[in-house]
């Protein structure tokens, strides 16, 4: 039976904040946006549906706390939330805190700028304080 | 008490599928990608954190029930389904069936390339026939 095993982009691009009952949550080294994905923690998901019902409650759910964490910890005028997967197909779930004014403002964000990097131990030390918001 | 209205913008924008428990189901008049949207029909919504638990699991139920009809009656490589609400706030679900090599692919559609129409009577058949995949 195959393992789950995060994708390696995913793993490269982000820090690790905590791992939820389904998922993982991950904040994206990019510092145009406080950026979190949600991966859930089962081998060969592609799409939402791929979840049975109850894992698809449990993923919202989780969806729900890393959008109150963000918003409890970070400036956040709009929510962005998506599963797209267009380019890394292991299902995961985007969930973006976008101040009106950030660099791609009122664009979506993927691949709207370059990447911008966190000086050093800054995205550590949000993942940190978003983790202590998960409580 | 608000009643819920629908935004003027996804009025015209659409083409009204069925009326679910808690969203209007719509089709969007673009027929680069099959295009739906959910709309939790509430006044008031702006994020999916917005809704309470239990009307947050009728919609990700909503989403699945979107996304399967999606797949039944159109070609499709990848679903991506989003909240984003940067322009229009009221809140709104994205489920949209894209292939490889549609007009934005890889990108997000949002903004990718200009709207295309469908020719006259088609999104409305596209519609119907999403109608009945529901069942």
């Amino acid at each position: 039976m195959a393992e789950f095993v995060l994708d390696p982009k995913l793993l490269s691009d982000t820090v690790h904040v905590a791992d939820l009952r389904l998922s993982a949550l991950l904040l994206m080294r990019d510092a145009n946006y406080p950026w979190l994905i949600l991966v859930p923690r089962r081998p060969d998901l592609v799409e939402v549906i791929d979840l049975d019902a109850a894992e698809r409650t449990q993923l919202m759910a989780e969806v729900a706390l890393a959008s109150e964490a963000l918003r409890q910890t970070v400036a956040c005028d709009k929510l962005n939330v998506a599963a797209l997967g267009n380019i890394v197909r292991q299902l995961h779930v985007h969930v973006i805190a976008r101040r009106t004014g950030d660099a791609a403002w009122p664009r979506p964000v993927w691949g709207a700028v370059p990447v911008k990097p966190y000086p050093p131990g800054e995205a550590e030390a949000l993942a940190k304080n978003l983790a202590t918001q998960l409580g």
